[in-house]
């Protein structure tokens, strides 16, 4: 595996791999690799002729009150879980590489950005949507994977490729959980015993109420009740930010679940946020 | 000439040059085609194998109270003119294939965008970056074209290009000018005869305030009293909007051009607004 850190040098190299007729498989992560990324990584080297992988803490996605800096990293043990699944480059630029003094240029998807998650993390996704059109520019992929637990975040970029022409397959790979069915992510982490347990609580909710939709109860009201209800049974579950039913374009809350249907969920378990979503037909 | 209305044929047939090695100059315009327009088709002919021009009067970029619906358009004549230059491929996109129903994203370069003429027509730059950046994805170019009469548009793309890794030159040509100095712009179409002769007096202004910073009055004060004064005697001028020295490349006036500064203006001549700039050096 090559390790590179200079923007550019990717960008000849893929370069490269395009003229000869090769399609590139493209992850972008923030490090802390889990067996949901590596599941990423196993689809796009599947699919792929080569597989480049991003590490890079992206500060433009975080709040000011939010854990830019004690974000988990482990660059060491990450880039030898990637030698293990044969990745061919892991790009870990520099911040002062990909965002110089003076950087001022945004990308914003309009109002899919605010809702969920963006309505609790103002200028998030604008910071997420500004560093996927820097990484697509410097890979230029052919394919490039993301997983299901970031649904809004998957939408928002698939909108973003669309309208701004990126000739860009975006794939959305399915959320890869604990065995009591948290879903895998690096901010689990932060969990402590007590919590992480706790956690478990938010896929039974996503369980439980997809079966009560597919057994008819589909209003908005009921749905969020029930929700609510299960969520706060578990007494770390200390804010719930949302919890409803959605529709998985538009992102907005629907009436009912009376076709395929979005359910979400935002909580903070302890201090520590989580979030998840199920996809369910009535 | 091949013209192409559909952006996915444009971009494979791009692809298809550039995996042959071939260089890809490209000239974006709204039509109304004009010298200067000619004198970037031609700069683009002598540095690359494959040129083309793009003709899309971009409904993003104009204000609600502008003239996107006057825009002067002459499609038949424009690609007379793209023929006779020997240019390869004519884009000419339909809206609703760049604006498809839902259009959500936009590019948008932070604080340059607000200055100049930016703080004259709201979103207008909002406007140019986003269609801008879609037409680089769906091109492809090696090189593209822009003229420096309009001096902040072509700052903001080559910011842009630099802050999203797009892999493209920018390449600013010089302004082309009437024999009285006006120079040439596609809305010189609205003026009547007198207003037509009256504009001049722009070019006139910007030479003699030049002039007065080489021979050493380079204060901020007495350059934009010196050039109200020019401009005002022309009685056909109804509204300076600016009329200053500026830094080339923040845009923001400076105390005094004591190095390279950037001397602009925008005026309304009867109904029309104009712009114009020149580089001077103390």
């Amino acid at each position: 595996m090559e390790i590179i850190r200079i923007p550019h040098i990717v960008h000849d190299t893929s370069n490269g791999h395009l003229l000869h007729g090769r399609s590139i498989g493209f992850v972008p992560t923030m490090g802390a690799l889990h067996e949901g990324h590596l599941s990423l990584i196993k689809r796009s080297k599947d699919e792929n002729d080569i597989t480049i992988v991003s590490i890079f803490v992206n500060p433009l996605q975080f709040g000011q009150s939010e854990d830019f800096n004690k974000y988990p990293g482990d660059i060491e043990g990450d880039a030898e879980k990637l030698r293990k699944e044969e990745v061919d480059i892991l790009f870990a630029p520099d911040k002062s590489l990909l965002y110089p003094e003076g950087f001022l240029t945004r990308v914003e998807v309009g109002k899919l950005s605010e809702k969920l998650c963006g309505a609790f993390r103002t200028g998030h996704f604008k910071g997420v949507t500004t560093i996927v059109a820097k990484l697509f520019n410097i890979v230029k992929p052919t394919r490039a994977y993301f997983g299901q637990k970031d649904f809004q975040q998957a939408v928002i970029i698939k909108k973003m490729v669309k309208d701004l022409d990126m000739p860009i397959d975006i794939v959305v790979c399915p959320t890869i959980r604990e065995h009591d069915g948290l879903a895998m992510s690096s901010r689990n982490l932060y969990l402590n015993e007590e919590e992480r347990k706790a956690a478990a609580v938010i896929y039974r909710c996503l369980v439980q109420t997809s079966e009560m939709i597919k057994s008819g109860i589909i209003s908005k009201e009921k749905t969020r009740r029930f929700m609510k209800e299960k969520l706060l049974a578990e007494p770390l579950v200390r804010e719930i930010q949302y919890a409803s039913i959605y529709d998985p374009e538009t992102l907005e809350e629907v009436e009912a679940a009376d076709k395929e249907a979005l359910l979400a969920v935002a909580v903070k378990v302890g201090g520590t946020r989580l979030i998840d979503n199920m996809l369910v037909k009535a």
